[in-house]
């Protein structure tokens, strides 16, 4: 077996950094580059600094000369990423990266795509029959950078997979979120104003997301994958198993905001099940963590 | 009413020409870039020279301040476009020309896409209804720019309209392209080999599809448009056309090649008529003029 070799981009990021130790324990040398690396994030990782957006992602890749290349970097500013031009410049860049990577000789490439690619007037996704029809610009890039990308990829001999990212929460997250606000609503008592809640959303812990990302790698499936559980949960029912981990209860409010979105956001999860990863059993040891990090 | 300036990108090329004059008789100040300009190809048009693809777009488009842009300009090499990584350059530059289109105060963009952004295993086209699903990078690279550039537009309000072109033919084509292939076949009486021919199509002059483009910026409709006649038409009762215009039948083998494609290309056309345009009653003008100039 020849030596395997990854390079994360965005491995500072949310799900970045937790893709680190699980790709490292399926037998990768790990190499990470980010604008401001942080070489405590995970052991037996090499950092490398770069912005990407600034034209640099190509140059490293070709001093790295991974044979693999896991793409997270993306704009994320919570609250501005759905609309931001930003997104422009992440696909122009992811684009750039993807072609680099094939120059030099890179044999699989795995990125980080999205739930908002779907029509989300289909109460089911499936990653091979539901449509694709982004309602935002965050949805639109990102399944340009999946249409252009695989299709370039194919071109190239490149192997290409995609994995689509539900909903997930964990440490790191801002405070403004949805899993950290129902922690805080609930342990101090206080109101929290939200939509219906009966919606139901597929949460999954984001070292889960973390580790699919690192078993997609490893497999050799490619295409796109749903990245998550398979399971919805309404968000009455987290917020109900939120205060009883807390043990206390908050003042939520549900109907008390509008646009909640489509009924129903759960993905069909069987080719990333094929890969051999399996979602945890429950979400409270993650929630349990959320609250720890809630109480500060 | 305010002066409306258009600058048309590609304006050289097959499609770009044919919309010139009639953007002029809709009274739109015509403007014109391409990497080499040829005044002579329409009257009262000013010309502009620039390199899209070294980033030489937004200067132009400062300099111009159009209200409109037309942007034609694309990888099409016959034989090559569909698969050519140049396909991702035009993405990003027509995503930079977007942009700086925005940023300079223009007010309505219209981009040429193509049928092959459709999912093909469908027989019905409609831009509201039809799922895309690009099979080659073409396709994807233009689904792409259609995808971001119009949730781009959304945010930064500009207006944003786009043509999916089918099939069309007309002066200056390649010769090995199809109509010009069976002119030359039924006029020399040569041998050309096709595959099955029962395949329906839409073939529309280019001089239509020009107008159609034309029409569209004059309107103020946004979203998709199929360009097309919305009348199908098979290769077998195309080619028996030719031959009785020309007067002549050459040997056309049909069932000699596999591959004919999907078997109904057809697209709804009922968002371009409501911008007032109409296809050609009949294709036989069109074909006497490439009957004509396969006659050299």
């Amino acid at each position: 077996m020849t030596a395997r070799r990854v390079l994360v981009t965005g491995a500072t990021g949310f799900i970045g950094r937790t893709a680190l130790a699980p790709l490292g324990a399926l037998g990768f040398e790990v190499h990470a580059v980010a604008r401001a690396p942080r070489p405590d994030a995970a052991g037996g990782v090499r950092w490398h600094r770069a912005d990407l957006l600034a034209g640099e992602g190509p140059g490293v890749i070709r001093d790295i000369a991974p044979t693999h290349l896991l793409h997270f970097a993306w704009y994320a500013e919570h609250g501005k990423f759905w609309n931001s031009p930003h997104n422009l410049d992440w696909l122009k860049a992811t684009l750039d990266l993807l072609r680099a990577f094939a120059d030099a000789g890179g044999t699989r490439f795995v990125g980080a795509g999205t739930c908002a690619e779907y029509d989300w007037s289909r109460s089911r996704y499936d990653e091979a029959s539901t449509p694709l029809l982004p309602a935002n610009l965050y949805g639109a890039a990102k399944a340009s950078a999946w249409l252009t990308g695989s299709a370039f990829a194919r071109e190239a001999g490149l192997s290409f997979a995609w994995g689509r990212i539900f909903h997930l929460f964990g440490p790191g997250e801002p405070v403004t979120r949805i899993v950290p606000a129902l922690c805080r609503a609930h342990l101090e008592g206080g109101r929290l104003d939200c939509t219906e809640g009966t919606q139901l959303r597929d949460f999954l812990p984001v070292a889960a997301v973390g580790e699919a990302f690192a078993r997609l790698c490893a497999d050799d499936g490619q295409g796109a994958f749903n990245i998550g559980s398979g399971r919805g949960v309404t968000l009455r029912a987290l917020s109900a198993r939120i205060a009883e981990l807390a043990g206390r209860e908050g003042d939520v409010r549900f109907g008390a905001l509008y646009d909640a979105g489509p009924e129903r956001l759960v993905p069909e999860i069987e080719r990333l099940r094929a890969t051999g990863w399996r979602p945890p059993e429950s979400l409270d040891a993650a929630l349990r963590e959320s609250l720890a990090a809630a109480r500060g």
